[in-house]
């Protein structure tokens, strides 16, 4: 391609203190800047210190690179070592055809060094800045997380002894006549007695949808925060199971439910019953008293729900005694029980003072608990540092459905839409998100394959090896359908597919072997077409070429090429998976 | 200008949770996307709610309109009423020669509706979302502070009865040994004994530059954050001018410093001492032990230091006990003096939580107390509910310098620019900042304007009368000059410049008449050239048209027209004074 005349000023984005411009440690800065594709030839990043004691201030200069590529636009990047903590900075761009510098969202041929009658005058604040790398404030994620291959389990629906059991299961009734229910008798005991099965495939860590008592079989309506659903088993059980997995040096995460809670809940029904005498008549979103039950799902709430469900009222996240409550529920957890950290519901409708306090009684507990918002769209506001580590990453999932396996494939047009989505956060949080293919709440993938695994393996991969956390649904690897809710909850599915679970455990010891937190990620655009998407992680155990032939009929790939070949067709896909890995 | 036959999707942006798409009441959004200048010629919000019933989700359609253009892009906006609170939103795009859908940072022409195998599957989460209005996240300013007029005092500069004294200002000994020192001698009766004239030109807030007790004239070398500065009073005056004000109805702003310390800070004298044993030796930034006084200023501190000050250590503002300390300083002024709010230096080299527990330690002691930070450059990461509610605007001096008084004057350039300030916030914040010609820290404006009023005048108009809080610097009023620090910061001119003081008595007064909070604010761009400035601000007292000629040379304006008339010549100009408003 041939670059234009002019530099595009449209097309030029650059945002302080964000993706853009961030820290990776106190003395390491990551500088971007987005230009129109193809446009811009050669783009410089001059860097001074804010406190510099001379004026003007002494810049030094680095050269910047494309690092990433998206359908319109190119990514320049500089990664440096800052001799000082407080710096300023700005661009100069340039192509064949002119050059401008760029600072304050401004194009210029001027620095901002103001001569006035003889004297220089300070202009050194106009200039982007990074005003202080402050070592509290870089933003990271706890790094055993990093580390984590996360196996998802949703409890109602996985084990109830060594298997889950055909027997009906049972609903309990608790002291005070409410009713918990089960749909298909999992319990915590399942787990425990299939952690050698999961700890088998590789995984390290296991997320467990909610435990809490709860009305409902998949106990998102939570009754009492304090204590194990009683279908699932008790308080004791849940001890047994966390020191068993900290025993196999694996971790545990657990669902918090703090949005809504179940109508059953004591604060709800104290204000049912005692209206505005109730201490906790204040504890639920516009509330309007005097308060009733609805009887049916046609009468409109006098209070704030959970979508429409009025079995679900919405918690007042804002009051200052609901943070405490929930914030003490968090630590106790962390604390009583040593979870290792929390998946967040609804984690982007709840007030963020509620997750500031949330944060930070968990990590007075433990620093290195893991806080997990369930957040779908960008959460580049949830992950600013104040609030979570990390969120379920949904966007992964779409872009493999749409490009990799959907109708409209196209490993070009993934190649780009992961570069967008690997940029749209500092590296440290993009090599903690927890990037899914399934979840509770979305049908299963290999259902949108239609049953084609060889599909489904092909984004197992990338799950496994790229950036981020891979997290996977209990049941993938038994080749578990299902479109609808129920369907997608089914009970597990114990040992009839063998070479399924191979695939995914030689995947996580791939991952293990040779990626490693700090891997480096690049598409090989030479390598990458329509059909071909190809990509390289580097680190101090290696290179790590990955191709991903996503045509339905298989290419024969060159066997001598360095890569790890992962073909279409399961003939040579095996053959692939039979170590024919190069470094 | 002709539209092109494609749109160009590199100069489209939106940005979720931003400037782009906020709440300005529970139930009112403003969405926001920006075009090519001329390339868009209609765009359309779809918005539904997140939590629909229905799948697909149900959707309604505003024509979005242009509400601002700078140099380089269109701004297409829609505020308006929306029934939920959960809002999921998409953006049609045309123009001559194409349409194209926008959401998910994704031009597509197909919705986020998936159908699979005759079912619909819901992919309403693709689409932007603005997850949930929460009433207390909604971003805000306190009402009196968008209705003040500030007018910015350096104390010891002001006056030390009715006017500043002759007589050489006295350093002070404090008990223990420590100087305070004075430079021209101003105090807090000072203040006190010409509230008169203040309020006299009309400013209802004054803001102080720090007044308690430090080492070095300007105070911001702090060594008692719980005592007024005995070279300016005691806290007893504190309380009296405080009352004072109040009784006139009028508010105070004071000056907190809480980066740095001055090293006669009792904390770090303490460490001094004892090193290791000090209580105090986790308060300080990389302070490493053993620690002691650079003798000079070549000698490098074992400390951070506010720029490379070893007289001001830097403190540690991640430190929780450092947080506590300071937040219980913030609270004590607004609860025992009744202080209406701070201005808070160095703001951007403070940790986040540091500002976040000072935020609610203040504010639980008077929610409408003001917190403005000092921040030069874009402060959108700071204005996000949590930490401020304004900051000193100094990009509106910046433009005024450049564009409305420098030697590269362009009025259609300053309107651009302007455009893009203005658009840089919520609306609410915007309606918040604090915008300055001057402060203590920069050159007198009238010294860049050459000492030339007419252009002083223009500026000041500007700043009276465009969106957010105007701050005056003491003395502006009465021609002070200055280049220099030690000039800028000379003493206060008492009674030299009537007719500039009734100027700007004047302007204060057309603002308090005719511009209320919520006013709108428009660029005339037929009225606006290189040369002329025209933009109307409309509210319920009526429209107001501003014309700002900046060419040296007056400009003969029709009379006839619906316009206040602001020439150039100061023959016009006070003729425009002169009651020549049109509404």
């Amino acid at each position: 391609m041939k670059n234009n005349m002019e530099i595009n000023r449209e097309a030029v984005l650059h945002i302080p203190l964000s993706n853009y411009a961030f820290a990776e440690s106190e003395t390491r800065l990551t500088i971007r800047i987005r230009t129109q594709k193809d446009n811009v030839t050669a783009c410089t990043l001059y860097y001074g210190d804010r406190a510099c004691t001379a004026t003007p201030v002494v810049f030094k200069e680095i050269m910047m690179e494309i690092k990433a590529r998206d359908e319109f636009f190119d990514y320049f990047e500089a990664a440096f070592e800052t001799p000082f903590p407080r710096v300023c900075y700005y661009f100069k761009l340039q192509n064949e055809g002119e050059w401008t510098y760029y600072y304050s969202e401004r194009f210029t041929k001027e620095l901002a060094v103001i001569y006035f009658e003889g004297e220089i005058m300070d202009g050194r604040s106009e200039y982007y800045q990074y005003p202080y790398i402050l070592k509290n404030e870089i933003p990271d994620v706890p790094a055993w997380f990093k580390k984590a291959v996360v196996y998802n389990i949703f409890p109602d629906s996985f084990a109830c002894g060594k298997y889950i059991s055909p027997q009906h299961p049972k609903d309990v009734v608790l002291d005070n006549g409410k009713v918990c229910k089960s749909r298909l008798g999992g319990t915590l005991k399942g787990i425990f007695e299939n952690l050698d099965y999961i700890q088998g495939l590789g995984f390290n860590c296991i997320y467990l949808n909610p435990i809490f008592a709860g009305g409902e079989y998949h106990k998102y309506d939570t009754i009492d925060y304090y204590h194990i659903d009683p279908c699932f088993g008790t308080n004791e059980d849940f001890k047994h199971l966390v020191e068993e997995i900290h025993k196999r040096e694996m971790k545990i995460i657990i669902d918090g439910v703090f949005n809504h809670c179940s109508w059953e809940f004591f604060a709800f029904v104290d204000v049912m019953e005692k209206g505005k005498d109730s201490k906790y008549k204040n504890w639920f979103y516009e509330l309007k008293l005097p308060v009733r039950r609805p009887q049916s799902e046609n009468e409109k709430p006098d209070y704030a729900c959970f979508a429409y469900e009025r079995k679900m009222p919405k918690l007042n996240t804002s009051n200052e005694e609901v943070q405490e409550y929930f914030a003490n529920v968090g630590a106790y957890w962390i604390r009583e029980y040593k979870a290792d950290g929390w998946r967040l519901d609804v984690a982007n409708e709840i007030d963020r003072n509620f997750w500031r306090r949330f944060r930070g009684a968990v990590k007075r507990q433990n620093k290195e608990a893991i806080l997990i918002g369930e957040v779908w769209e960008n959460a580049e506001s949830w992950l600013r540092g104040d609030i979570f580590d990390s969120t379920m990453n949904y966007e992964f999932r779409r872009i493999c459905r749409d490009h990799i396996i959907g109708d409209h494939k196209n490993a070009l047009t993934a190649a780009k839409q992961l570069e967008q989505m690997r940029l749209r956060y500092p590296t440290n949080l993009v090599n903690g998100q927890m990037n899914l293919l399934d979840s509770h709440d979305v049908p299963r993938f290999l259902s949108l394959c239609r049953g084609d695994q060889r599909k489904w393996k092909l984004a197992c991969i990338l799950l496994m090896l790229f950036p981020g956390v891979p997290s996977l649904f209990y049941g993938d690897e038994q080749a578990i359908c299902g479109i609808k809710e129920n369907e997608y909850r089914n009970p597990m599915v114990w040992g009839e597919n063998p070479q399924l679970c191979e695939f995914v455990q030689n995947m996580i010891e791939i991952r293990k072997k040779y990626i490693e937190e700090s891997a480096t990620y690049e598409v090989l655009w030479k390598d990458t077409t329509q059909q071909v998407f190809t990509f390289v992680r580097e680190g101090r155990k290696g290179r790590l070429f990955v191709s991903l032939n996503i045509a339905e009929t298989g290419q024969k790939w060159n066997r001598e090429e360095r890569k790890i070949i992962l073909a279409s067709s399961d003939e040579e896909f095996l053959e692939a998976m039979g170590y024919k890995i190069y470094l």
